[in-house]
């Protein structure tokens, strides 16, 4: 795997070493200025480091330029048939642009985008789609990871020819397996970054569970820097469900990680209930700003998979049979009734918040 | 990678070319036969192929032996610290049991459990966790993929010693790029099938991503034969966390798949709405065992991804501005009030339900 080249999106730097990015995408009307920059702020506050927006006509690129001025992050511009509307978005301050050149069937005007990107520093991503390949692609490679590739590359190196040099990639199908092999197939032979997404993913919750594959199992590999979950829901589900992946992943830390075990005929507390409350305790530490000195707390249901097995966890609570055990690094540390088990963990959390906001400068 | 060897957990079979069947486990008291083997019907209806249940206890062994006779699936004993319980559990019916050999200290009960397990033609699947190795493996190899899998494979050489072909192996840490890495390394240097699950996922939502992750990016290598996601929530949203993890990777059909674009800008009709409501007619069906003569089922926000990139679906509405389009295979067939779209999606649905039935035997 070669490491990809570093490209910079208004201040955020994409690829190399830098932290995988979470892209999402406005559903507001583009042209509605104030509606879409509070979305953006929401989305912002989530953790989403990267925004898009659709570009459908030139009428609202005047609204589309407002945006880019005040945005929190990086705009970029959803561009699809028409190359004008492009120029426009790059002149109107897009960070970006994300076009797909196989709907874009004028190379004349191709040629002038990618002159307009060059010169203006603009970042472009060249989205190839399975379903929108080239007929010259699919007679040669058929519909096939090649092709995705093949496609791919051929764009860039008709963008590098214009001077581009700040270029992403994505490869889409929405087939699982084939989006996974031209995405790997692609990161072996290109050092341009890739931007991972799982193309009409579904609802909230298939539509989770097929990105998380999709994209979990590229980033496990070190492939993909950065990545957008294309959700059928509001894009705050969008950022929270890319939060999930990256956590897991250890990409990114936003409070402690939640461990517990399943539910098994040997538990006899309410497992479900207290990991939940736990969960929410956590999301309000990290609504709040807050944090905590820990890497993994663990909700433990039985004596079984309790302290032993979750040793690598800093702070964890094991449910017994009436006792309660509160334990650190696998030791236990007090044992207590059972219905005082989520009122210790508190009291632990919110002392090592206390000592961890001392201890900050 | 080289194919598994089959082997038969009763009637089912697991590794080789078989399909990749599901597990879930009892949160039921074991003791409590019928409440037991109610959950287990439920889970079976819901697509459950395999069903584990806790002995905690010798206390439970009658009751254990009793499910093995009357479930409608396999059933698997879990077994932790005591080697009596395992010789309970073969002896009582079980069609596999989990075992833990580093938490199992006694090596002559271990080889009491293996030549029972032989003798009874019961399957073993042999757990290794990352919390429990032992502390020779971990003084030789570190906390490492290397560690599991050198555990897994001396317990295997110890059980196939007395005689167990039947075995299945299980190799989980909570860390996901660790797991990962030690299935990939066994399944490249044995062919017992695989067991795979993400150990301590967490709740419902965080869970199923943990899990989808995991599980998923070893499916797509062709890796695993059996899968568990485990979930700190009911055992039904193990299953159904599981179908989904299958059917994105086209690995397991039930029913047509739904694919549905982001939503964006451009999208001028309420797409979560319309495609929540085709996924609870779908799940409706397949509930009332209904089956569709379809793939994959389109519901797409616009004409810029409608029915030109969802040309792979079998069938498929999009909504444009006011209007909304039916097409089948990329092609419109109708065009017609965006408020009818639902309606004629149901009808078509009818239509080739029935339809089916007329040409099934």
């Amino acid at each position: 795997m070669m490491q990809t080249r570093t490209i910079h999106l208004g201040p955020l730097a994409i690829g190399g070493a830098s932290p995988v990015s979470i892209q999402s995408m406005c559903n507001t009307d583009t042209g509605e200025v104030e509606n879409s920059l509070q979305q953006i702020e929401r989305l912002r506050a989530l953790g989403c480091d990267i925004i898009r927006l659709a570009v459908p006509s030139a009428a609202v690129l005047p609204a589309f330029g407002q945006i880019c001025d005040r945005s929190p992050m990086p705009v970029i511009a959803d561009i699809h048939f028409d190359y004008r509307l492009a120029l426009g978005a790059i002149d109107a301050g897009a960070a970006g642009i994300r076009i797909n050149p196989g709907n874009i069937q004028d190379e004349s005007g191709l040629r002038q985008v990618a002159r307009a990107a060059a010169a203006a520093g603009t970042v472009v991503r060249v989205g190839v789609n399975l379903g929108s390949l080239s007929p010259r692609m699919e007679a040669q490679y058929g519909r096939s990871a090649e092709a995705m590739v093949q496609s791919a590359l051929e764009y860039c190196r008709f963008f590098t020819e214009e001077g581009c040099q700040a270029l992403k990639v994505s490869l889409k199908a929405s087939s699982l397996p084939l989006t996974v092999a031209a995405n790997r197939q692609f990161a072996a032979v290109s050092d341009i970054p890739l931007h991972l997404g799982v193309t009409e993913a579904g609802t909230a919750v298939s539509g989770s569970i097929k990105s998380a594959i999709g994209i979990g199992s590229l980033l496990l590999d070190g492939i993909g820097s950065t990545i957008r979950v294309s959700l059928t829901a509001p894009p705050e589900e969008e950022v929270r469900a890319a939060l999930r992946i990256l956590a897991v992943l250890g990409l990114r830390q936003n409070g402690p990680e939640l461990i517990s075990c399943p539910t098994c005929g040997r538990t006899r507390i309410d497992l479900i209930a207290l990991a939940t409350a736990v969960e929410d305790e956590l999301a309000r530490f990290a609504a709040a700003g807050r944090k905590l000195p820990w890497r993994k707390i663990a909700v433990m249901g039985c004596e079984v998979n309790g302290p032993g097995e979750a040793r690598d966890a800093d702070i964890g609570i094991a449910g017994g049979k009436g006792k309660g055990l509160l334990f650190k690094h696998g030791k236990i540390v007090r044992v207590l009734p059972e219905s005082e088990l989520l009122a210790a963990l508190r009291a632990e959390m919110e002392a090592a918040s206390q000592a961890s906001d001392r201890a900050a400068p």
